[in-house]
Formats: structure tokens, C-alpha cells, sequence
């Protein structure tokens, strides 16, 4: 027992089988596969990558997938005709197509209701205010949540750190959680979403540390943010059960020396943030979540088809 | 979801429903019920009471158990015959019985394969050293553990604080506890067992706190203790995810204020050592275990039944 190490090192491809068999249940009870267009504008290959990846695990999971390749000013008309087109289910954009700001207009032309990523205003609006459905008091709509956040808490629903004996919305109560990157796409939406399932959370990046908590007994409905004057990772890693990092510079590495032994270490940057130490101080070591996160578009894809008045989707 | 508070509080009669389960399950693979002789040697009304008791939970899960009212003098000679009775499976002597050094004596007379309390020198033995079966290494006859520890430890996992996403005999790895009583029959092979399945427990007397841990990594096949000059619950409480306590005393009462957010908080003391705001803090609560503990000595029971080489017991 004690001969081997006691971490366990979890590759992304072992844990979509559970996530891709709920997501191929609830695929059989629509009535048509799910459609989603992609939009390609750019020569970027990392674009063009991630575009014949998605294509790839569409397909082969029952997902009716297009690729459009169209020259970037003619995009946002595209996207307005795909708005109001009934066979399009859900949309995904290319990003970066000007690499200015106007790429945000652009995402914010996708209809909440075909997006994918979960990046429309009104989505991301709901999650921060820990709203979770979009048509309350029915709630038979669920709100969309964005990809990669939603991959690395499904990531800690299967390793078991969301207790399922607690409620629904609790079930990280008593969790510290440090978030390594607090981008507005991956790193301080999953704080507020971890926050939001009853954990405390440190949110780090490189101007300081903010701490996101629902208050003294998860006594109110959303987080709140305050920022730890003087704190560093140095007072924030040795408390935490989970650490969570994406910073994305191959120099930068998290001080093994201050993780929590028996923590879990989950890294979403393309870089290596841990280094091969980790081993010896984590239980459960998260190298990449890539493949997850690509799941978790088709799972949004699929909560757009069942949202939508003309299907018969479960939820 | 934040309008009611968060804190699960789990009656000791709603766990034992799986345990059970469990136990009826492989009770039906034995040839004949397991018998279990009960002996009360004297008018003490609480031994009376769980004896009464012991005797109505066999009856109603199918075990055969007799009780046998002797003189205390009689006693150790009732225990050996009873020790070579091949119809005799295991052995409960209701304490005290001289309520002196001598009750250590007759605990030592019964026999290890026949005691279901998990007291028998060897079995006691085998726990601190982390040898978790008879006969190493065919591995086919597990040691027999103390009841109320072992309720303890089933609690801890039908709340999922084990966390059975890693390795068995790691699975609290990263957990730390703080056990408020150290005795020879409850409190310090508590701390021993959690500390073998990975936590880092903080064992707490009126003599001072001893931290029980596996080492860095876990590196250590046991657990080693040692003392924590200075510290109290000061120290602990603030940095522990879970809260065990049994101080057999009305007056005495684990501070609240002390208590971690989120934490888990379970009381085996007949006495309420948790003041109710204890539900203020905790994510779960549980008041009282003893419909666990009985379990567990049924548990054991089939446990010995099943070790016998004329049974035909699965394991």
C-alpha cells in the first residue's frame, strides 16, 4: 500500500466515459441529432486544430456538425442568418477572427439561445448571480454555463471532492479552493462557480489575490468578492484541498513546496503549470482537461437542442 | 437553497440502512445462522439495557443469540467452555462485571476467533500496526476492529468523507481530524484507524493534543504519534475537516466558535458534546451513533462466522 506513491495521476481521456454515456442517453431521446455550425475566419492553426477536433468528437458521438469557412467581414452576417435558421441548434466561433476587440461583438452576436461556449451576456450574467435556469419560476430551461469552468467542475464531480450526501448547490461546502488565473473566460467564472456550490475560493493572478465566498454559513444566494490585502499563494496553497492553475507561460510553475499534502492539483493551461514534484504532495494530480472540455460543448449543445419549444428533450 | 441553513443533521437510525444491507446480504451465504452468546454477570441497568437491546437487534436480522445470566464468579470458566463450543461464533460479556483491573482478565479470555468486540489483544495489535488480516499472506481472514471506532469509520464513509476515488487505504488522504478523546477502547484506535486510511488526525485529552499521521506522502506503513507542545482546540478545530468527540460528561462542550466552516461534527459521548449551533457552522451534524455500533456487532459477528474453515463465508 504505502510502497507506491500515493498519488493518483488522472488523465482527461478516463473521465469523459462517464459524461459522454449521460450525454448519449439524453442524445437518444431527441428526435434529431443535434446541429451545430462552426465558423472558421482566420488561418490560425491552433484555430483550424481545435475546429477538426471538435468535428471529430461531434461526429463520432451522433452530433451533426458543419464547418463554415468564411472571410471574417462576412462572419457577423452569417451568424445573424444562423440566429433565426430552426436546423441550427448551437454555434461556435473561431476565436481569434480580428484579435481586436470586435471579436467581442462578434461573440455577443451569437443568440444566447445557440450558444455553445456559454459566453452571451445574459449567460454569463446568470451564472455570476447564481441563476440557474433561464426561465424561473419553471426552471424546465437550463442556463449554459461556459466550457472549460464547467469541465473542471465536472472534473471534481468525478473525483469525488463534490459530496453528493449534501445538497444540491452545498456540495463543496467546507472546500478551499485556490484558482490560479482570473481571465473573464475561464479563470474568475470558475471561481464564481465553485463559490457557488459552497466552496471558498482564492482567486489568484498576477495583480493579487481575491477571496470569493457565499458568507458565513452559505448564507447568501451569490458570491462575494473581497480582495486579501498582502496574501500571496504563500497564505492561500497550504489551506486549500484543491488547486486549480492555468497561467499560460511555459516559466511559470506553482511552488509544490506550499501545496497541502493530499490536495488535488488540476491544471487547464496548455502549458505544464505543475511540475513532475507535484507527485509527491498531491492525491490526485489533473495534468490536462482538454478532452473534457470538448464533451462539454457537445453536453451544451445538447441543453440548446432540449431547450428548444419543438423538441422533446429530457432534462 | 440559501434560505434554509446548510447543515445536514444525519440521525444514526437513518445509516445503518446500507450497512445493513450489506450485512443481511452476506448473512444469506452462510450455512447456518451466526451465534452469538451475550453474558451478563451483573445488575448494572445500562448493561442490562444493551444487552435487552443486542439481543432484539440480533433476533430481528436473523442471528442466533443467547443470553446467559452467571454468577461472576462463574464467569472466565463460562468463557473458556465457550471458547472451544464449535456452536458458539462469537462472545459479548456485558461491562462492568468487578469493575476492577479483573474485568481486563476476562476481556483477555475470549477468544480472539470469537470476539466480536475487537478487544483481544491481537486483534488490538494488528490495528495499530495497520495489518489488516489473520493470516498474511493468503490475506483470506480480515482482523476483527472495535466496534464503536469502526461505526465511526462506516459513518465517515456513508457521508463520503472517505473518498472512494482513491486507492483503499488512502481514501482519506488530505482529511484532517480531530479526534476529542483519547481512550484505550474508543479514542485512540479511532485516531489510529483514520490515521491508516490517510488522514491526519489531532488526538485531544485533558492531557494535550498528539497529531497521528503516516508522514509526508504517506510514505509510512503506520501510523506515528507525536505530542503538540502547546497546542489545544485552538489549534485544531480551525484547521480540521471533520470533528469527532465522546467526552463522557454532561458539563463538557466542544467550542463552536472554534469550529471550521463546512466541517463535519460527530458525537459518539451518550452526552451532547455539540451545543446546537453547531448547525450554524457544520455541513453535516450527527447527534449519536450507537444504532451504528450495533450494526458493526453483528458485522463482526459474520465476520467471525465467515473466517471459520467449516463455513462455506464468501470473502
Amino acid at each position: 500500500m504505502s510502497s507506491s506513491g500515493p498519488c493518483k495521476t488522472v488523465l482527461a481521456g478516463a473521465i469523459p466515459k462517464s459524461l459522454l454515456a449521460e450525454v448519449i442517453a439524453d442524445l437518444r431521446n431527441l428526435d434529431n441529432a443535434p446541429r451545430l455550425h462552426g465558423y472558421l475566419a482566420n488561418t490560425d492553426p491552433a484555430a483550424r486544430m481545435y475546429a477538426d477536433w471538435s468535428a471529430k468528437t461531434c461526429r463520432e458521438n451522433g452530433f451533426d456538425f458543419t464547418l463554415h469557412e468564411v472571410e471574417r467581414e462576412d462572419l457577423e452576417d452569417e451568424i445573424r442568418h444562423a440566429n433565426i435558421d430552426d436546423s441550427v441548434d448551437g454555434m461556435i466561433v473561431y476565436y481569434p477572427v480580428f484579435d481586436t476587440r470586435r471579436d467581442q461583438t462578434l461573440q455577443w452576436t451569437v443568440s444566447m439561445f445557440k450558444d455553445v461556449e456559454g459566453l452571451s451576456p445574459q449567460l454569463i450574467s446568470n451564472m455570476y448571480q447564481n441563476i440557474r435556469f433561464l426561465d424561473p419560476p419553471m426552471n424546465a430551461r437550463k442556463s449554459i454555463l461556459p466550457c472549460t469552468p464547467l469541465a473542471i467542475i465536472k472534473i471534481l464531480e468525478y473525483l469525488q471532492i463534490y459530496n453528493t450526501f449534501l445538497d444540491y448547490g452545498k456540495r463543496l461546502f467546507g472546500r478551499r479552493i485556490t484558482v490560479i488565473n482570473r481571465s473573464e473566460v475561464v479563470g474568475r467564472p470558475l471561481a464564481a462557480l465553485l463559490t457557488n456550490d459552497g466552496a471558498e475560493v482564492y482567486s489568484v493572478d498576477i495583480t493579487g489575490v481575491q477571496h470569493f465566498s457565499r458568507g458565513s454559513g452559505l448564507k447568501k444566494q451569490k458570491h462575494e468578492v473581497r480582495d486579501m490585502d498582502g496574501w500571496s499563494l504563500e497564505q492561500c496553497l497550504p489551506i486549500s484541498d484543491v488547486v486549480v492553475s492555468g497561467v499560460p507561460n511555459e516559466a511559470y510553475k506553482v511552488p509544490t513546496h506550499l501545496i497541502r499534502e493530499g490536495a488535488v492539483c488540476i491544471n487547464f493551461s496548455s502549458e505544464k503549470n505543475f511540475t513532475p514534484d507535484v507527485k509527491e504532495r498531491a492525491a490526485i494530480y489533473v495534468p490536462a482537461i482538454g478532452k473534457v472540455t470538448i464533451l462539454i460543448l457537445l453536453r451544451n449543445l445538447l441543453r440548446l437542442a432540449q431547450n428548444r419549444p419543438h423538441t422533446n428533450g429530457t432534462r
